[in-house]
Protein backbone atom coordinates (compact mmCIF):
# COMPACT_ATOMS: atom_id res chain seq x y z
CA UNK A 1 0.00 0.00 0.00
CA UNK A 2 1.86 3.03 -0.90
CA UNK A 3 0.36 6.24 0.90
CA UNK A 4 2.01 8.59 -1.50
CA UNK A 5 -0.70 7.45 -3.84
CA UNK A 6 -3.75 7.87 -1.14
CA UNK A 7 -5.12 10.99 -0.74
CA UNK A 8 -5.08 11.52 3.06
CA UNK A 9 -8.42 12.71 4.47
CA UNK A 10 -9.80 15.67 6.27
CA UNK A 11 -12.63 16.31 8.28
CA UNK A 12 -15.44 19.73 8.40
CA UNK A 13 -17.44 20.32 11.62
CA UNK A 14 -20.83 22.19 11.43
CA UNK A 15 -20.64 22.81 15.34
CA UNK A 16 -24.06 24.10 16.25
CA UNK A 17 -24.11 26.81 19.17
CA UNK A 18 -26.46 26.24 21.90
CA UNK A 19 -27.09 28.87 24.66
CA UNK A 20 -30.30 28.45 26.83
CA UNK A 21 -31.04 25.62 24.75
CA UNK A 22 -31.50 27.87 21.33
CA UNK A 23 -29.30 27.40 18.48
CA UNK A 24 -27.18 30.15 18.03
CA UNK A 25 -25.65 29.74 14.79
CA UNK A 26 -22.94 27.88 13.51
CA UNK A 27 -19.19 28.38 14.96
CA UNK A 28 -16.53 29.33 12.27
CA UNK A 29 -12.85 29.88 12.78
CA UNK A 30 -10.85 32.28 11.15
CA UNK A 31 -7.44 30.34 9.54
CA UNK A 32 -3.78 31.12 10.91
CA UNK A 33 -2.25 29.41 8.16
CA UNK A 34 -2.49 29.07 3.99
CA UNK A 35 -4.49 28.61 2.06
CA UNK A 36 -7.21 30.72 2.06
CA UNK A 37 -4.76 32.43 5.28
CA UNK A 38 -7.17 34.92 7.16
CA UNK A 39 -10.61 33.73 5.32
CA UNK A 40 -13.38 32.12 7.62
CA UNK A 41 -13.80 28.80 7.67
CA UNK A 42 -15.86 25.49 9.29
CA UNK A 43 -12.91 23.89 11.78
CA UNK A 44 -11.65 20.49 11.08
CA UNK A 45 -8.42 19.18 9.92
CA UNK A 46 -6.46 15.78 9.33
CA UNK A 47 -7.60 12.40 10.13
CA UNK A 48 -4.77 10.84 11.86
CA UNK A 49 -3.86 7.25 11.96
CA UNK A 50 -5.34 5.71 14.56
CA UNK A 51 -8.36 7.30 15.00
CA UNK A 52 -11.59 7.48 13.82
CA UNK A 53 -13.18 9.87 11.36
CA UNK A 54 -15.46 11.11 14.31
CA UNK A 55 -12.78 10.81 16.56
CA UNK A 56 -10.73 13.68 14.61
CA UNK A 57 -14.41 15.41 14.35
CA UNK A 58 -14.00 16.03 18.23
CA UNK A 59 -10.27 16.25 18.55
CA UNK A 60 -10.11 19.17 15.86
CA UNK A 61 -12.85 20.95 17.20
CA UNK A 62 -11.39 21.03 20.45
CA UNK A 63 -8.13 22.08 19.35
CA UNK A 64 -9.83 24.65 16.94
CA UNK A 65 -12.48 26.26 18.73
CA UNK A 66 -11.68 24.88 22.50
CA UNK A 67 -15.15 23.84 22.24
CA UNK A 68 -16.21 20.19 23.42
CA UNK A 69 -18.32 19.20 20.61
CA UNK A 70 -21.11 16.31 21.03
CA UNK A 71 -21.26 14.60 17.62
CA UNK A 72 -24.98 13.46 16.47
CA UNK A 73 -25.22 10.44 14.65
CA UNK A 74 -24.83 11.95 11.20
CA UNK A 75 -22.29 11.63 8.32
CA UNK A 76 -22.11 14.42 5.50
CA UNK A 77 -20.78 13.36 2.02
CA UNK A 78 -17.61 12.48 1.31
CA UNK A 79 -15.83 15.24 -1.37
CA UNK A 80 -13.14 13.85 -3.13
CA UNK A 81 -12.56 15.91 -6.16
CA UNK A 82 -8.76 16.34 -6.84
CA UNK A 83 -8.56 20.06 -7.04
CA UNK A 84 -10.85 20.56 -4.17
CA UNK A 85 -7.62 21.99 -2.01
CA UNK A 86 -4.64 23.77 -3.44
CA UNK A 87 -2.15 21.92 -1.79
CA UNK A 88 -2.66 18.30 -2.36
CA UNK A 89 -5.84 15.88 -3.52
CA UNK A 90 -7.45 15.40 -0.16
CA UNK A 91 -10.71 14.18 0.61
CA UNK A 92 -13.12 15.58 3.37
CA UNK A 93 -15.80 13.75 5.16
CA UNK A 94 -18.72 16.16 7.18
CA UNK A 95 -19.99 15.99 10.26
CA UNK A 96 -22.29 17.90 12.17
CA UNK A 97 -22.87 18.67 16.45
CA UNK A 98 -23.26 20.96 18.99
CA UNK A 99 -21.98 22.68 21.73
CA UNK A 100 -22.46 25.32 24.19
CA UNK A 101 -20.00 27.58 25.85
CA UNK A 102 -17.87 30.84 24.06
CA UNK A 103 -15.24 29.26 21.08
CA UNK A 104 -11.90 30.59 21.75
CA UNK A 105 -9.49 29.93 18.32
CA UNK A 106 -6.76 28.37 19.17
CA UNK A 107 -4.00 26.33 17.21
CA UNK A 108 -4.95 27.19 13.57
CA UNK A 109 -7.70 29.18 14.03
CA UNK A 110 -6.45 32.89 14.44
CA UNK A 111 -10.38 33.61 16.16
CA UNK A 112 -13.50 31.34 16.44
CA UNK A 113 -16.95 32.57 16.31
CA UNK A 114 -20.83 31.96 16.46
CA UNK A 115 -22.54 32.94 12.99
CA UNK A 116 -26.61 32.69 12.77
CA UNK A 117 -27.09 30.29 9.54
CA UNK A 118 -28.12 33.34 7.85
CA UNK A 119 -25.30 35.20 7.51
CA UNK A 120 -22.30 32.93 6.48
CA UNK A 121 -20.20 34.65 4.55
CA UNK A 122 -17.95 33.25 1.63
CA UNK A 123 -15.85 30.57 3.20
CA UNK A 124 -12.46 28.97 2.26
CA UNK A 125 -12.57 25.77 0.33
CA UNK A 126 -15.90 24.15 -0.93
CA UNK A 127 -17.04 25.13 2.34
CA UNK A 128 -20.17 26.89 1.29
CA UNK A 129 -21.15 23.49 -0.37
CA UNK A 130 -20.77 21.96 3.12
CA UNK A 131 -22.90 24.15 5.32
CA UNK A 132 -25.55 23.88 2.35
CA UNK A 133 -25.57 20.43 2.13
CA UNK A 134 -26.24 20.52 6.28
CA UNK A 135 -29.12 22.73 5.73
CA UNK A 136 -30.36 20.16 3.48
CA UNK A 137 -30.00 17.47 6.48
CA UNK A 138 -31.25 19.90 8.87
CA UNK A 139 -34.55 19.85 6.48
CA UNK A 140 -34.54 16.12 5.92
CA UNK A 141 -33.92 15.41 9.55
CA UNK A 142 -36.67 17.15 11.61
CA UNK B 1 0.88 17.39 5.04
CA UNK B 2 2.38 13.65 6.36
CA UNK B 3 0.75 10.89 4.25
CA UNK B 4 2.46 8.15 6.24
CA UNK B 5 0.04 9.64 9.33
CA UNK B 6 -2.93 9.74 7.44
CA UNK B 7 -5.21 6.98 6.92
CA UNK B 8 -5.56 5.94 2.40
CA UNK B 9 -9.44 5.11 1.77
CA UNK B 10 -10.60 2.21 -0.17
CA UNK B 11 -14.04 2.36 -1.89
CA UNK B 12 -16.98 -0.77 -1.48
CA UNK B 13 -18.98 -1.11 -4.21
CA UNK B 14 -22.71 -2.66 -3.78
CA UNK B 15 -23.19 -3.58 -7.48
CA UNK B 16 -26.99 -4.62 -8.13
CA UNK B 17 -27.20 -6.93 -11.11
CA UNK B 18 -29.93 -6.61 -13.16
CA UNK B 19 -31.11 -9.24 -15.88
CA UNK B 20 -34.21 -8.31 -18.53
CA UNK B 21 -34.93 -5.55 -15.58
CA UNK B 22 -35.22 -7.27 -12.73
CA UNK B 23 -32.48 -7.34 -9.77
CA UNK B 24 -30.88 -10.69 -9.62
CA UNK B 25 -28.73 -9.93 -6.48
CA UNK B 26 -24.92 -8.20 -6.41
CA UNK B 27 -21.82 -8.80 -7.34
CA UNK B 28 -19.35 -10.62 -4.75
CA UNK B 29 -15.74 -11.36 -5.72
CA UNK B 30 -13.22 -14.24 -4.46
CA UNK B 31 -10.32 -12.70 -3.29
CA UNK B 32 -7.17 -13.79 -4.55
CA UNK B 33 -4.75 -11.92 -2.29
CA UNK B 34 -4.47 -11.78 1.41
CA UNK B 35 -5.90 -10.67 3.70
CA UNK B 36 -9.10 -13.10 3.48
CA UNK B 37 -7.70 -14.85 0.88
CA UNK B 38 -10.29 -16.77 -1.11
CA UNK B 39 -13.01 -15.21 0.90
CA UNK B 40 -15.75 -13.53 -0.82
CA UNK B 41 -15.85 -9.84 -0.81
CA UNK B 42 -17.88 -6.70 -2.00
CA UNK B 43 -15.82 -5.33 -5.19
CA UNK B 44 -13.45 -2.63 -4.19
CA UNK B 45 -10.32 -1.27 -3.57
CA UNK B 46 -8.01 1.91 -2.74
CA UNK B 47 -8.47 5.44 -4.02
CA UNK B 48 -5.83 6.93 -5.82
CA UNK B 49 -4.05 10.48 -5.90
CA UNK B 50 -5.92 11.83 -9.00
CA UNK B 51 -9.54 10.42 -9.02
CA UNK B 52 -13.10 10.86 -6.83
CA UNK B 53 -13.97 7.68 -4.70
CA UNK B 54 -16.73 7.76 -7.35
CA UNK B 55 -14.26 7.27 -10.11
CA UNK B 56 -12.56 4.49 -7.99
CA UNK B 57 -15.53 2.71 -7.13
CA UNK B 58 -16.43 2.10 -11.36
CA UNK B 59 -12.54 1.76 -12.02
CA UNK B 60 -12.32 -0.78 -9.26
CA UNK B 61 -16.03 -2.79 -10.57
CA UNK B 62 -14.33 -2.44 -13.46
CA UNK B 63 -11.14 -3.92 -12.59
CA UNK B 64 -12.40 -7.10 -10.30
CA UNK B 65 -15.66 -7.56 -12.51
CA UNK B 66 -15.19 -6.34 -15.75
CA UNK B 67 -18.71 -4.77 -15.31
CA UNK B 68 -19.44 -1.33 -16.10
CA UNK B 69 -21.31 -0.04 -13.22
CA UNK B 70 -23.75 2.74 -13.11
CA UNK B 71 -23.70 4.58 -9.65
CA UNK B 72 -26.37 5.44 -8.02
CA UNK B 73 -26.27 9.17 -6.36
CA UNK B 74 -25.63 7.17 -2.87
CA UNK B 75 -22.68 7.06 -0.42
CA UNK B 76 -22.67 5.14 2.33
CA UNK B 77 -20.80 5.87 5.24
CA UNK B 78 -17.35 6.11 5.37
CA UNK B 79 -15.46 3.19 8.21
CA UNK B 80 -12.93 4.44 9.41
CA UNK B 81 -12.03 2.12 12.74
CA UNK B 82 -8.47 1.62 12.84
CA UNK B 83 -8.63 -2.04 12.71
CA UNK B 84 -11.00 -2.98 10.43
CA UNK B 85 -8.52 -3.82 7.96
CA UNK B 86 -5.42 -6.28 9.71
CA UNK B 87 -2.85 -5.10 6.99
CA UNK B 88 -3.12 -1.07 8.16
CA UNK B 89 -5.66 1.98 8.91
CA UNK B 90 -7.83 2.51 6.07
CA UNK B 91 -11.16 4.01 5.69
CA UNK B 92 -13.66 2.92 3.73
CA UNK B 93 -16.91 4.48 1.94
CA UNK B 94 -19.71 2.43 0.48
CA UNK B 95 -21.31 3.39 -3.06
CA UNK B 96 -24.23 1.88 -4.74
CA UNK B 97 -24.73 0.78 -8.34
CA UNK B 98 -26.24 -1.22 -10.92
CA UNK B 99 -24.94 -3.01 -13.80
CA UNK B 100 -26.17 -5.56 -16.43
CA UNK B 101 -23.93 -8.94 -17.64
CA UNK B 102 -21.44 -11.74 -16.49
CA UNK B 103 -19.53 -10.50 -14.30
CA UNK B 104 -15.92 -12.24 -14.33
CA UNK B 105 -13.46 -12.21 -11.71
CA UNK B 106 -10.05 -10.32 -13.30
CA UNK B 107 -7.28 -8.39 -11.02
CA UNK B 108 -7.61 -8.95 -7.40
CA UNK B 109 -10.50 -10.90 -7.94
CA UNK B 110 -9.82 -14.73 -8.27
CA UNK B 111 -14.03 -15.07 -8.82
CA UNK B 112 -16.86 -12.88 -9.32
CA UNK B 113 -20.36 -13.88 -9.04
CA UNK B 114 -23.97 -12.66 -8.47
CA UNK B 115 -25.85 -13.59 -4.78
CA UNK B 116 -29.57 -13.08 -4.24
CA UNK B 117 -29.15 -10.84 -1.12
CA UNK B 118 -30.87 -13.60 0.74
CA UNK B 119 -28.04 -15.96 0.42
CA UNK B 120 -24.80 -13.65 1.21
CA UNK B 121 -22.72 -15.47 3.45
CA UNK B 122 -19.82 -14.59 5.64
CA UNK B 123 -17.80 -11.66 4.04
CA UNK B 124 -14.39 -10.26 4.66
CA UNK B 125 -13.66 -7.42 6.70
CA UNK B 126 -16.87 -5.33 7.71
CA UNK B 127 -18.52 -6.22 4.63
CA UNK B 128 -21.19 -7.70 5.72
CA UNK B 129 -21.88 -4.83 7.57
CA UNK B 130 -22.05 -2.73 4.42
CA UNK B 131 -24.49 -5.03 3.08
CA UNK B 132 -27.16 -4.40 5.59
CA UNK B 133 -26.51 -0.89 5.26
CA UNK B 134 -27.16 -0.88 2.07
CA UNK B 135 -30.36 -2.95 2.57
CA UNK B 136 -31.94 0.03 5.21
CA UNK B 137 -30.88 2.21 2.44
CA UNK B 138 -32.71 0.41 -0.12
CA UNK B 139 -35.77 -0.15 2.10
CA UNK B 140 -35.66 4.19 2.53
CA UNK B 141 -35.47 4.61 -0.87
CA UNK B 142 -38.16 2.90 -1.91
Amino acid sequence: MSHNNNPPTAVDVIIEHYEDNKMTGIVLVTRKNPPFQGMLALPGGFQEVGETLEEAAVRESKEETTLDVELYDCQLRAYSEPDRDPRAHVNSVGFVGRATGIPIGKDDAKKAGVFPLSQIPKLAFDHNKRVREYEEWKVLSK
